[in-house]
This record gives structure tokens, sequence and C-alpha cells, in this order.
């Protein structure tokens, strides 16, 4: 039987596309070419997923998982010779149990549909990434997405109560835990998130779900110094109580780029200063948390960790002061940006950042450096601008100058994104050769033919 | 060489101990047995434990890491033809970073020197629980501890950053991250942590510090019904924003225990409710929290969530609220106890209880019943007393109908002590065989010969 009639026979005509009906569709996000595969397989359930799996395996063809392509490092690249299997028929919400707290989905449900469903039930999913529209919940617990709240709520990891995967050859197992906690065995759910596709495929999730948060609290405030940077952060996370959710830090160059022609944001405050972080506070009652918010930060101008604040004052400041934040689309503006997702330890951030600029500028000549990111996890987004024509011949010297230092100062190349084919050849600056043979360790023993998501990683 | 003539050559003259000098040492906490084992071996190091495991491994002896002996479940116990790898001399706190707010220890710090370490950095290591005088942050880990405030900070598995682990073989594996946010490849360290030293011995951990608390508000309530403890629940959790740090529920037989003689605790509100809970909020403004704290127990009580509340005053009273949760030693009055860890969905709490009560009348006959636990959590601590005479003969059917329904139920044999080798027999309920099959092939993967904590959770 060949590969489109078996996998027709598992998951319906409607739910296998051939390469030439793939050619039409695009390759992911922000990407000109379409998908090159032998064949594109849509099953409804696990039980489907586990019988194409299963024949892929028993004929030696190869897997590509693919949710709502929004990744960023060719982590769900597919060869030609190569079946993806796509859960974009997976797109149950099975359950919302408001006492519980939990939700019980398919891998193929977007962030934002369950965002949306748990809404009316006055519960809220805390992750939350721009991407929201068309990233799956099941692509974001194998790359275990992080996003703009860890810092009150942790990554994908920390929402994921259980998990339903099917194993390279075809083996479904079964893992939905409910609870909280459950110190029954081994955590088998670990092993899969945040495994990029390549030790198994989630099917199905049940997630923690939160309170939704009654009070919000927004300011972008100016900050003079890096180390003041840091102190204003122990000083937000201390006054703010377990309610401060998020911490993000623009350096000047990237604020002036967001609050000037031919961006449309407004500088809510002055363009002078050195560093700006966006505070926010999700909070249980709506005054008490407006005023200890406006308290931590009358306290941190009285003891000089902010020169200039400005509050948001309405839901539509706040949504515009999250506008400038996010407004990342500006780096497309007058280049091509080669885009980073490092992490480092605070004490080496700021030398870190000064020599990048000096070797940039040694290395590369000419360019355009922005820098912002999630201070409050360690985790910088890096954007070298360069001339189009300029791009391919640059880009591994930029790469080489950003990801260089990491090593030694205990930083890490990828702080959300994951590794993909884009880091692969970097994995070794931050993980050991005794890290990297126990993950090819991990790999050989739950797909020791090696056909899930061929390549990433490592 | 024999064994203790080898480990000396490893761990120096003091660092190994005989089968004749261990006669002497207690098996553990509340145990009247001591260690029979061919050796302890005290390692100072990674490099150590390194040595002394790769000489066991060549030369086919089983090993058994003891940290501070305070498991419940017999996951520590030991044979006599096995080796004892003690973390007892390895209690260096390496590191406190105020700035990164992390801690670099060896495996053998206990919790409560941690803790106190911290304090006058204005930190806190959230992890807490009444063994925290003798339990190992090593041991904390291998066994993913849970303790008073898993609802705000989660369990040990959240708040370790990195780990340093000696294979089965001796290769000694560091992934010592000090990074909140890490994707690059797969998150070893989570295959460690819980698999109660099956897989690997953890000898030193980056541990995640947060900002101490600024304030600090407790309350004992009355509850009417089950029905509204569950809304109780929700509506703390969503009144007090991030700042609910604990919610400890008490059936009414464990309350009356704890405040009658010979118990010396006084209640702090009658003794004719079903439900009782100690609702803790750790915060940052103490004049706003306390507002906002009190405000949630007055909506509560006007909607009728709360039949009675006390509030604490002073720190006095504070620690007398506690008290009274922690004062499960009176369990052992008049009888012998059978304690139980498990945990289950709220929706299906009040039936099971209500059918353990009239299975365990059925089935064993006279008996005390005493229920409480971390309610937030969906963990709670069941305990049956029996006249000694009785208890070897009424222990296993106490499991069996304690443990029974918990597989129907989506319920855990265990929240947070683990299986050891005491729940070993029931591990079944909860997991399925496609799950243990995989927990015994990440064994096989990574500890081919089985010699480290031979025979425990599967």
């Amino acid at each position: 039987m060949d590969t489109l009639e078996a996998l027709r026979a598992i998951a319906g005509e409607t739910g296998v596309l051939s390469a030439a009906e793939l050619a039409t569709r695009s390759a992911g996000f922000l990407r000109p070419d379409t998908l090159k595969a032998r064949a594109l397989v849509r099953p409804r359930d696990t039980a489907e997923v586990s019988k194409a799996v299963r024949w892929c395996h028993d004929n030696g063809l190869r897997i590509v998982t693919q949710g709502g392509l929004t990744g960023l490092v060719h982590g769900a690249d597919v060869s030609p010779e190569e079946v993806i299997v796509s859960t974009e028929r997976m797109r149950a919400i099975e359950l919302i149990d408001p006492v519980q707290r939990i939700a019980v989905v398919q891998a193929g449900v977007t962030l934002q549909a369950l965002q949306e469903a748990v809404e009316p039930h006055d519960l809220s999913f805390p992750l939350d990434l721009g991407a929201r529209g068309s990233a799956t919940l099941g692509g974001n617990a194998a790359t275990n997405a992080g996003g703009n709240r860890v810092i009150r709520y942790g990554m994908m990891r920390d929402m994921v109560l259980g998990l339903e995967v099917v194993l390279a050859d075809g083996t479904i197992l079964s893992s939905m835990n409910r609870l909280i906690k459950n110190n029954a065995g081994y955590d088998l759910k670990q092993v899969f998130i945040g495994s990029e596709g390549t030790l198994g495929i989630i099917t199905r999730l049940v997630l923690r779900l939160r309170e939704k948060p009654r009070s919000l609290d927004v300011a972008i405030v100016a900050v003079p110094s890096f180390e003041a940077l840091t102190r204003l952060l122990k000083h937000a996370d201390s006054a703010l109580g377990g309610s401060l959710s998020a911490f993000e830090v623009m350096w000047q160059s990237f604020y002036r780029l967001v609050t000037s022609p031919p961006a449309r944001g407004k500088p809510p405050v002055g363009h002078d200063h050195p560093y700006y972080v966006l505070i926010e506070s999700l909070g249980a009652n709506a005054r008490l948390d407006s005023e200890r918010f406006v308290a931590a930060l009358e306290t941190a101008i009285e003891t000089k960790l902010i020169s200039d604040a400005a509050v948001a004052q309405s839901e539509a400041e706040r949504r515009a002061f999250w506008a400038l934040r996010d407004d990342v689309v500006q780096v497309v503006v007058g280049g091509m940006p080669v885009v980073f997702d490092i992490s480092l330890p605070l004490a080496a951030m700021e030398q870190y950042v000064a020599a990048l600029g000096r070797d940039l500028a040694v290395g590369i000549g000419e360019h355009r450096l922005w820098i912002f990111g999630h201070l409050g996890d360690g985790n910088l987004h890096v954007i070298v601008q360069v001339q189009p024509q300029d791009y391919m011949v640059l880009r591994p010297k930029i790469e080489a100058i950003v990801y260089g230092p990491l090593g030694r100062l205990g930083g890490s190349v990828s702080a959300e994104h994951g590794i993909g084919l884009e880091k692969k050849p970097y994995l070794s600056v931050c993980r050991s050769e005794g890290e990297i043979a126990l993950m090819r360790a991990l790999k050989a023993a739950l797909d020791p033919a090696g056909i899930l998501n061929p390549g990433k990683i490592f």
C-alpha cells in the first residue's frame, strides 16, 4: 500500500494531503517557502495519530509533528521524504472544570481559543505570547513556551498537569493527571515538555487554570542605571508581593524605535534615559492594589531607582503601553533583523551588552542593535539589523558574537524559543558534552529508530 | 581490595562506617530498627561520590543514597549487602546570590540551614515542611517534596534551577543552570527530581530564592459544607490575588482532636462545624494586605461561605493557629495510626470521605478516622487509628479501603511522600501499565545494571 492510501485508510479521504496539495501551504510564520513533504496527515484523535505513527514506524518513514507553525527556530521543518502529522483537526476543548480549575484539550487547540473559552468561567489560562491566535497548546507544551507573564505564572511546563502522548512506535501513553500534586513514580510528562517533538507526539493535555485577576496596574518607568534596574526588580517583586506579573525592560535604542515615527507609539516618559521598564501587577482588589502599586513606585522614585514614571490611567493607556513593548515589527524597517532569544545572569548582563556593541562594531561594521526582554527571568531579546544584501554573509558572524560569551557567563542560547535546527550548531555553547550525551541517551531509549522530528536539537 | 578498604581510599578513614559501626545508627525518623548495610560511605564532594559509585558499579555492588532519613515511605531502606552513600558530610552552602536570587548548595545541606542562611539577605527559600531540621535539600529534590505552601510557590521541582548528579556508572552530570528560563535542549534535571534516588545521586543544587514576604495574615475559619469549602478556596484565591499561601482544611474530628485535651491547643472557633480552614496570606504591604485579607473574609461571611472566623492578632496567635494544624502527633494517643498521603479531584472528595467512613466501619470495625490536608492542592492526609495489637492485621485492609477507589476517581496514592517500598504494591492503582512500562524504560536507559536504590517505586 502506498503512503497516501495507507494514511487515508486511517484518517479518511480529507485527512491526508499529498505532496502536490502541500505546494500551496506556507512553511510557517513570515516564511516565503511552502511545505515540501511526502504527505501531511491530519488525524482527528489520539487513536488516529497512533495508527498513523505505527504505520510510518513499520514502514521506515520519518515524522515531523506540526502545530500552528509559529516557532522561530525551524523546529518543525520537514524534508521532502518525511511525513507531517498535523494537529489541525484536533481542536476539541473537551472539558473546562471551574471547581478543579483544569481544562482538558486536544493538542491542536490554539492558545487564544482556550484563553477565550475559560474567560466566561472567571478563570484564566495565563500563558500568553504574541502568536496566541495560531500557536497550539500542543506546540506550547512541546516547546515549553514562555512569554510575558513567566515571572508570575511560570512557563508552559508549570501549567501542564497531564499529557497524552503517542510514542515513536505508535504506543499511546496516557498520563492525563488532573492533580496539582502527584508523586506516584516518575513525572513522565516532564520528559516530553520542551523536547520539541523528538520524543513523542503530544495529542491531549490537562492544563491548570487560574482565577481571573480582578485588578490590573501598568506603568512605564525610566531607570537611571543598570544597577538601579536590578534593584528595582527586587523592589517591585518584594513590594508587590505575589502580584508582579511583568517586568519588561527596554534599552534606550529600542524605546526610541517604538516611540518615534514611523512607529505610531507615543513616549509616556522622555527619550533620554538609559533604560525603561513596563511594570505590570495583576491582583485581586482594584482599589487596594492600585494604592499599593503607586506606593511601590513612589518609594522607588524616592530611593532614585526610578527617574520618571507614567502610570496608565485607563484600559486604553494600558493597551498603549503594552503596544510599545510589542511593536517588535519596527525592527524590519530599513533592514533585515537577526533575532536572538538568550538568557544570562543579571550580574553579567550590563557588561555583556556593552561588549556586544563593541564586538559588533568591530566584527560587522555598520548595524543597528536593539535589546529588550523579560528581565525578571534573565531573558533578553537581542536584535541586530543589517542591510538585506549583507544578511547571509553577516548572520553567522553575528551569531558567533552574540552566542560566544554565553558559555563562560552561564547563559543560554535559548531562553524560550528552543533549539530546532537554527540553534543546533550552538547547543554546545551552553550544554556540556555530558548533558548532550544524556539527551542522546533519552532519545535512544524513547525513539531508537530516530523517526520523530529527525535532526532537531542535537 | 575489600569494600571498606576501597571506600576508605576514596573518602578517607573517617569517611566510611562498617556494618558493625552502623549497628547503633537509627534507620530513620520514628523507626525502632538500626541500619544494616555492607558499609556507609560519606563523601565530601561530587568527585568522591563519583569514585565511590564507580567502584560499586565495577564491583557489582548496589547503592542506596541517604539524606536526612525523614522520608515516610521506606524510600531509603537498605539491604544488608548494599552500600549506603550518605550526604551527611556534604553540607556546604557554596553561594547565596541576592541579585540573581539563587543559592548553590551541596546535597546534604538541611532545608532549615538554607532557610536560615538566606534570611539575612531578605530572601526566603519557600519550601517548608515539618522535617525541615533534618531533611536535606538533596532528599527534597529526589522526592519532589511538597509541604505547606505549594499553593503559592509550587513543589520542590519548581524551586530547582540546576542539578549536579552522579549517574549509575559514576559519570558526573553537571547541569548547574542558574537561569529561570533555559530551553536549550531537554530539561534534564526534571528526570532526576522525584525519581527517589533510582536514576542518579543528586550531589549539588542551584535553587531559586524569593523575596522575603513583608506581611503575614492568618485566620482559622469554620465552613458549613463541603460545597462551601470549594467555593471558599476559589474565593480566597481570587480575592487574595497571588498572596494566598496556605489553605489547610481540617475535618471536624481532626479539629476536635487538636483542640481538646490532652492536646494543648485551644479552639479559636467553636467545635460544632463540619470543616475548618487555616487560611494564610503572605504579602508585601502589612497595612493594605491585612485590609484586603479582612475584606475577603467579610465577603465570605456575607455570602455564607464561612460561619465563623478568628483572625490572628499577633505573632503568638499566628503560631498558635499553625500549631493546631501541625499537632499531628496527637494521632498516636490511644492507638496506632496508619497514615496516608493521597490526592484526588475536589469534585470527588466529599463522597470519597463519606464512603471511606462507611467502608472502614464495615471492613475493620472500631477505629478512629482523622482527615486534614492541603485542600488547595487536592492533597489529603488520611489517618486511621487502630489498637496496636490489631495493627499488623488491619493495615493491609485499611490500605485496600483507602487506595481502592482512587484509580476510578483519578486520584493518586501519593500526593507528596513518594512511593518508596511502602506504596509500591499500590502504584498500579493510579498509574497505567503503559506509564509503569515507560518508567522502567527510563530506569533501564539510565541505570541498566539496576544498582541505584534497587527495588524502590516499581
